[in-house]
């Protein structure tokens, strides 16, 4: 079979590449692993070489709203995509009209493209825990809850669940919508996201830098490790299409803490490392849009599938420091 | 002020356009009630010739799915727009590229030339209960419900809710979405709604003709007089934007009866007429979309805007009788 990973360059699809070219294969349609003998890493911008243990996978630029490309794309009826290529949620409130075209049009392309192929694909699309917002969110939000976004991201993220859902439910693809919470410890430096903040609070003094730190210490946040996410994002793949249901949705397992809960994991984990300051830099703008997010996921559907939650922030801690700094 | 009302030329749209030019004045922006000095029908196909009542408007012919004709349409800063214009139920079930094109590119072009114009038009878009659907759906529904849709019609409607909360945060508009049961009792003939039966069932029998019943008779129906629905079109619009919150969806009142609480309202208000008879017959298609939607709705909102519901199915039949027969 063939792989398609949108995004595919970023730091969870490089992750997720490595997590399947390791598998070797990966379970699709017909319940058995199929060996995948392709693997596409589509994205607008390379960012760093790939590794060595990316050799295998080929890195194809293009813009994701453009059609032509798309369709160059999905080309074998024996595909599968993770489509995780999306401009996130400052970018978004920064430029709506792009935002538009890349998480709206290109959702829209992609799922045409895989229409066409008259195959029924797998596609597992990244929706994101910003799809909710006041005034129907409770504290904690679920696979029940009305998605009333406050951000254009999550307005497209949104969007992008009602799409993979009547592509679905029309026999044109068999979509899955990963539902995600912030994911950490993202390596490199901070990205655009509002919720870039999660990852630098742990990166920064890790790396004995300063973290200017833009919420305030009781600003709570679902998160999840990685490694967890990734394995997610292949366990929602694989699951059988009659257990998840008419609402393709599934809201990933989210450890929910508070900024406050996130240092003193650090610290404990930290051992013997100096770490850089965390000092309080307080951002209206993002903590405008943070105040407009869920503090708390439910996530019964994503249980019954078998999807996994980090036990702790420790060990949330400790897988970035096996990866990237020991 | 200029109005546009598209799917003007369409039932709703006429009863509206003859409403507000017996009224000569809507509140907009200012706060105070404007001469309408312009009203313009947009539609697709021009229907019957348009009554004398209509003199004072123009109809534009042309395809909402082409933005220049769109834009050539949207082309005062007074302007406000009732977006009535969609592919319905069972056509968008036959025609899901149609309905993608009229129903989601359509509202795009509309809400774009309508921010394009830099002065934060009022926009009416006309949602539907159709946005309900299983899983997350209960008995009723309101406007904190979930909105997973189980056809294409009510997912493009749920993307127009999206859109227009969107566009609405962001300044570009001063949008409002109107969450329509089903409306009775239409004149004239069957169309491809689903629905189409709730009108058929009372206006079949008074015209002396046998109406076919493709659902049960406990089938449930949340309704509205279509005289109450153009009436709170008119609220939705003269409301206090303030007074809405950041989900700019409205649900509607709507009066909770079954088919057959419909046909003995019927009954009560026909007197002396001799009825067509109504023959049962079930229709697959029809019950597994009909069956998908909600029963009864809850409308605090509405209600706290001053919207109305009909007092009983009587007074619906009163008006059809009135308007159409006597």
């Amino acid at each position: 079979m063939k792989l398609v990973i949108t995004g595919g360059a970023g730091f969870i699809g490089r992750m997720l590449a490595q997590a399947i070219l390791a598998r070797g294969s990966l379970t699709g349609p017909s319940g058995r692993a199929e060996t995948v003998d392709e693997l596409v890493l589509f994205d607008a911008s390379a960012g760093a070489p790939l590794p060595p243990s990316l050799a295998r996978a080929k890195l194809v630029l293009g813009d994701i709203a453009e059609r032509a490309a798309i369709d160059a794309l999905i080309d074998r009826p024996d595909i599968s995509v993770f489509h995780l290529a999306s401009i996130v949620s400052a970018g978004a409130e920064q430029d709506f009209d792009l935002a538009l075209r890349v998480n709206l049009d290109g959702a829209r392309h992609l799922l045409e493209a895989c229409r066409r192929l008259g195959s029924r694909p797998r596609l597992v699309f990244t929706s994101s825990v910003a799809v909710f917002g006041p005034p129907a969110m409770g504290e904690t939000v679920d696979d029940l809850s009305k998605e009333t976004p406050q951000t254009t991201y999550g307005m497209t993220k949104a969007i992008g669940e009602l799409l993979v859902n009547d592509y679905s439910r029309k026999g044109f693809v068999d979509g899955r919508a990963a539902r995600l919470p912030t994911i950490v410890v993202r390596p490199g430096r901070p990205n655009k996201a509002a919720s870039s903040f999660a990852s630098g609070v742990f990166r920064e003094p890790l790396n004995g830098e300063p973290c200017r730190l833009p919420v305030t210490l009781d600003t709570m946040m679902p998160l999840s490790g990685y490694r967890t996410a990734v394995g997610n994002l292949i366990r929602l793949h694989e699951a059988a299409g009659e257990a998840i249901g008419a609402d393709r949705a599934v809201g990933f397992p989210s450890l929910d803490v508070s900024v406050a809960e996130m240092i003193q994991g650090l610290k404990r984990v930290a051992g013997g490392r100096t770490l850089g300051p965390i000092e309080m830099a307080p951002d209206p703008a993002i903590q405008r849009i943070v105040a407009g997010w869920a503090r708390r996921t439910g996530s019964a559907k994503a249980r019954s599938l078998g999807l996994a939650r980090d036990p702790d922030i420790d060990s949330i801690v400790r897988e970035y420091i096996e990866d990237f700094l020991d």
